[in-house]
């Protein structure tokens, strides 16, 4: 699990630490076998090295933390012998699968691939609603586009492509072409133009952590969006499940950005041409209008978590 | 030649009016062999076609209407028999040597691909000066990169990726490390956080096309990155020859924009999903700190041309 998500293979913030909790509580059962004691067990999860490694596969989203602390916090009280971190596919009972989302928007599409479809409901579960939650990283701002536009109030979207790794291109708009949401693909360079030329009335993100006072970090290039935003007079929303929230940091200078393979941007490396190539970013608060969690819609430095 | 323009093995606004110069000059050649006195050749010449497809051939450079109004315009003066329109390769008596820059920096690369070497004077001219003029898109901005560098002023030079074409990663940076210019390449969506880091002292771009009042169109992601530099109070430079000005636009709302293949975005189409592609932005001129040509540096607004 830590491969996958290390090579993208699960990614978005929420996606990520879904995976991580399921990897900690799949390790956790997987390992107790030797131990007897509620407290024997507890303690062993509590030093494990497995779950260090899920915790830092990588980091910037804070979710993966989030997700060692809440299933390990979750085997202290509940390390009962057979009761121990054994999920129920019927029940919530485990942090892990808490996380699911209580309904699935009706024009939800399926996952592109099997990865993001962690936390996703059932597709019987078919009741729409505009607080439904896709926990992947497109999905957590998605479920607010598909509810808009099952209430006909969402257009157009433009998706930026999102370099160098393309999520824009090869997941978010193909998603959106999937549940019928009318979709433009354009470059990220390309956003300035939108808003100039009017064809822009909000920006809507996701977030991999966000600090106590609002700031948010998220896929690099959301930033200048922001800024661009601004310039434009045009509200930038940032969508992100409560998870996503780091409360140990009060802004965002103490995020940690990381740093992906310069191959990423130039396959077939230049000699003497360097590549820097941040995964993330960080929007500070002042550029941000309202964060949406699923416990409703917030000044940034007035977040409920 | 039109083919080479669209198809971009052609590119940069001076390099493609080179190139458009070179192929109105060469057709007029060609096709006077039937005419006869000065004023025949000229009457024929202005009537053409085909000197319309180059000017035509990419609809934002001003440049090409310019080859094609520059070398009609000589033809005329100098249409007397074996004068006309034969440009000698010792001397810059027609428009289109007269595009070749004076000199050329000590440290100037080689030219990536054959096209782009147009206008570049032989390597045996070798003095370096920061009026040193090299015509093609990004040359013109990179010469005064060069010039700066060879007096120890550059410490280096953040180049732009360029989506969705690539001229910044296959091209700027491989001039760059070529002339040993210290280089790192980001993606466009990148340069925010570049700047926020406060790594920018400047942006250095060039133009396709200048209004009458400062306005310019540049390479898609310009006017972003504009944006970006007056937000984080850096300055923002434009180099340009003075052909790039278009004095019939009194401002850059009259610009053509050019709209391109959706394959260069999206190689495999998406069914459902769209692609806007457009190659050029307008970067208006209260976002321009100076414009710099050939003929000196200049406040947007008061243009010397």
């Amino acid at each position: 699990m830590v491969d996958a998500v290390k090579s993208l293979a699960v990614r978005g913030a929420p996606a990520i630490g879904m995976a991580g909790a399921a990897a900690v509580a799949l390790w956790a059962r997987e390992s107790r076998r030797g131990a007897t004691g509620a407290g024997e067990v507890s303690a062993y999860l509590a030093d494990s090295a497995e779950a260090d490694e899920v915790a830092c596969a990588r980091p910037t989203a804070v979710n993966l933390r989030w997700a060692r602390g809440a299933v390990l916090g979750r085997a202290r009280v509940r390390a009962t012998g057979a009761r121990l971190l054994r999920p129920s596919p019927t029940t919530s009972s485990t942090e892990a699968s808490a996380w699911r989302p209580r309904t699935r928007p009706r024009t939800a599409p399926s996952a592109p691939t099997a990865p993001s479809c962690c936390g996703r409901a059932p597709a019987s579960s078919r009741t729409a609603t505009p607080a439904a939650w896709r926990t992947a990283f497109y999905g957590t701002a998605l479920g607010i586009v598909y509810a808009a536009a099952a209430q006909g109030k969402m257009e157009r979207v433009y998706a930026d492509e999102t370099r160098p790794v393309g999520q824009g291109a090869r997941l978010t708009s193909w998603e959106l072409s999937r549940a019928n949401v009318p979709c433009t693909l354009v470059c990220d360079n390309m956003a300035a133009s939108l808003m100039a030329a009017g064809r822009v009335d909000a920006v809507l993100v996701g977030a991999d952590r966000i600090a106590a006072n609002g700031d948010a970090a998220n896929k690099i290039g959301t930033y200048g969006v922001a800024v661009l935003a601004r310039h434009h007079g045009i509200p930038f929303y940032v969508a992100a499940p409560t998870s996503t929230i780091d409360p140990t940091l009060p802004d965002g200078s103490g995020i940690p950005i990381e740093e992906r393979d310069p191959a990423e941007v130039l396959p077939q490396p230049l000699p003497g041409v360097e590549v820097w190539n941040p995964a993330f970013d960080v929007t500070p608060a002042a550029l941000i209008t309202r964060i949406v969690t699923e416990r409703g819609v917030f000044e940034p430095g007035k977040l409920v978590y």
